[in-house]
Formats: C-alpha cells, structure tokens, sequence
C-alpha cells in the first residue's frame, strides 16, 4: 500500500561534487507528494492550490549516502498519521539495494486565509486507509 | 558571535501560494552556509570543492509561519557542536520579530573520494570558536 | 521522426501568478535534451559528462502563451542542423492545440579541458538522420 | 545610467562540470530585472504582482564563455526600447574582462487577467529616461 515514485537523478539536479544538491532532493519529495495527492488521493495540487494548499510544517531528513548523475531512484511514501487537517509521511529514497534517504514530514491542510481546515471526508478515509494499511504491514 | 545573512524573498522563491516553496529554503540555507565557509572559516567553496566538500548528512526543519514575496529574511547561524570531521549548525530564519524557519543540521568534511577527513586545524579552531561562544552566550 | 517529451506542469514550475516561471522551461528543454542523447543518441549525459559535456552556447526562446500548474505539455526536439562538433535544435512547447513555446539552441560538444571535438561518427550519424528526415517532412 | 547588479557564482548555479548550468543564469537575469524595478523603476515586483506581472515574453542569449564557481559575474542592463506596455531590454555578463553571457529580451506588463497594460506614466517617463541616455551614450 506504499505509493511509490521513480526519479531518474538528471543533470539538473547535480553539483560540482557531481552528486546531487540536497535541495533538488526536496523538489523530488514534494514531486512525489503532489503525484500522491493526484493519483491516490485525488485531490490534484493544481485544483487544491485554487482554494488553499498543503504546506510543509516540519520535514526531518537524512541522507544516507549520495545519490550520482544517472542513478534511478524510487521514493516510497507511507501515511504515518492522519490528523484532522494535518498528515505525517515518511519518506524512503533507494538506488537498488542501498538506501540514500530518509525523511519524515508533516503537512497541513490549509484554506486561502492560511488556516488549517479539516481533510474532506473522502481524503481522510483513503489516508486513514493507507495508514491501517501500513500499521498491518508492519 | 551568531553568523548573520540576510536574503529578500525574490519572486523565484515563490510558489502559486504567494509563499517561498520549501525546496527554495534549502536553496537559501546553503547559500548562507557557503558565505560562512568563505567569510568565517577562510574555507571558500568553490576552494574547497576541488578537493571534497562539505555535504549535509542530516536536516531537521520546521517551518513556523510562511514567508512573503518581498519579506526581509535574516538568517542567524550557529554552531553546536565540532567533531572531527563533521560539524553541527542550527539556522533561525526571521521577518522582524516573526520567526519563520529553524533548522538543525550536520555537515560532513570530505575528500575527494567522498571519504570523511578531519578538519584542517585552523578551520577547527574558528569552529570551537563559535562554539565556544554560543555556550557562553547562552 | 520528432522527438517527443511530455511534461506535465508541476508545482515546482510555477510562479506567484501561477504560471510557469521561465527559468523553469529552461529546465524542461534541458530534461528533453538529455532524455535525447540517453534515448535517440545513445549519449546519455551520465557517460558523456566524464569526458566533457554539451553546453549550450546559444538560445532563443519566444514565450507564445502561459502555462498553468497542470497543464500536460508536449515538447518536441527536431535537429535542424549538425556540424562538425555542434547541433542546432528547435522545439516547440504544446498543450493541447496551443502553442506555448517556440526556441532554437545550438549546442556544442566539447572535451573535459572546454574545447571543442567532433560528434562521434555514430553519433554523427544519427543527428543527420534526424536532420534529413526533417527536411523531407517539410 | 546603465543598471549594474553583482551576482557571486554561487555552489548552488553549477552543474557537474563545474560552470553555471544553464537555466540557473535566467534566474540571476530575473534577480536583475526584479531588482531594476525595485531600485531604479520604483515598481517592487512584490507589489506589481498584487495586480499583475511582467512576463517575459521573448529573449535570446548567448553564452559567450563558460563561468565558474566563484566568479564574480557583473550584470548590466539596459532599456533598449519601450513600448506602450513592453520594454525592451538587453542584459551583458561578464567576469573582469571576459564577457559570459549576453541576452536581449522583451518584457510586457499585463493585468491580472494577463492582458497587456500601458506602463504607468511616471514608469514610462524612467524607461524612456533611460532609453535615451543609452541612445546619447551610443
């Protein structure tokens, strides 16, 4: 019940070092939320961005080991915790065998006026489900 | 003996909510990071990158309020902690008298084989320096 | 014969006003460029980056209309001509009927030390290739 | 009365090969243009984009050398022409000497709904202040 998310590392997303700079990271982790929102959630960033958003409030990370021009990198969300207006998500990036990163973040629904407000009944349960999912798995 | 750096919010930082895109903070982080290697440490990157760098092993950020196109950021650098070869930095970002971001991280010297190596002794002491301050302060 | 790349408009891409930042399609015509040699050439940008690079040395790019965040466009990269060790492109940007955007680059390769060498001959080959079958089409 | 802005090469604008990757030089001509309206135009695009913009609507560069980190990059701008609601403006880079980059490009200043806009009249009268210098400079 993992949403997973394939990122090739491309050219833009590399330093000098010829790894890749720690901020595209964060391009590709809010990549794979907008296309969990869209595809599981269906709740697509492009028309939920008309009425308010979901900004990031925290996001906690480490890199495990760096990640080179070409790698093929799959990040794996996981719901952790569904709150009224808030979720907490983890993050899982590998190459392979060997894993690259690792984050935890918590979002919060927000209306236009930058309050939070309440998930839509729909969105709650297919959160609430991902996480009952996740809790069996483990 | 905190290092500060002030940046605008520019309209690049900013997404269709008006606000800076997280991914663009990191952007500014180690931007502030770089000007402190290179005004505080005597350690330029682009000095530095012929022979390793400086990646971030971990980041720990939370984002207390959004900021503005146009708002006046300062950013306020601190050291934690000196290892061997790796450092601990807290970062608090303001608008005025409104906290925005704080963040935590770890920097790792470098080689050029991606190995960690040990601080040269000059650079270390500027470090515990800081450190040593901070503590003080507190 | 055309090459074609999809990219739908994300978040990242877009501006306070909700439209695509223009330093942002530069970042697309980059990704469809690379996908190119990785896919057409059989160049991919994480081997030839060991041995030098195709920066680009020139380009013109008019901005017909605005995209918004969700658009689904289509960039297509025809040759429009190749030299000894360079190669001109055009693309065009689409979304449904629309056109979006219209440029032409050349691009040059070059050897670790900045200088110029010639195309491979299979590489040669295949950039001429493309460019015949354009100019049949037309 | 040409408008002068500094940029530092920066870790963050260079690619693999150790230069600016390409895209990362449209962000530094947008830091330009957005502090030419702040300083010289007296028109902050953090208040402009309350009401509107000014996207670009067209611009052709020419990457004349590459630049690398470190460099200290000067870029100066010019109104080269000015429309009941364009401008055209030209832009040159250089390090020391060596000239980076050159681009021209063309502004347009729309409405909300992203329809194009006179310049406001005290606007105008500085472009055309500063098209005319530059005319009388020639």
């Amino acid at each position: 019940m993992a949403f997973e998310f394939s990122q090739k590392v491309l050219f833009k997303h590399c330093d000098p070092a010829g790894i890749v700079f720690y901020p595209r990271y964060f391009e590709m982790l809010n990549d794979c939320v907008e296309a969990f929102f869209d595809e599981v959630l269906d709740m697509p960033f492009e028309t939920l961005h008309a009425t308010g958003g979901v900004p990031t409030a925290e996001i906690t990370t480490r890199f495990h080991r760096p990640s080179r021009h070409g790698d093929r990198l799959l990040i794996t969300l996981c719901v952790t915790r569904v709150g009224r207006s808030s979720a907490g998500l983890s993050f899982v990036a590998t190459a392979g065998a060997e894993t690259r990163l690792t984050a935890r973040s918590t979002l919060v629904l927000v209306a236009a006026d930058g309050r939070s407000r309440p998930w839509p009944e729909a969105v709650k349960q297919k959160l609430l489900d991902r996480e009952e999912a996740r809790s069996h798995a483990t």
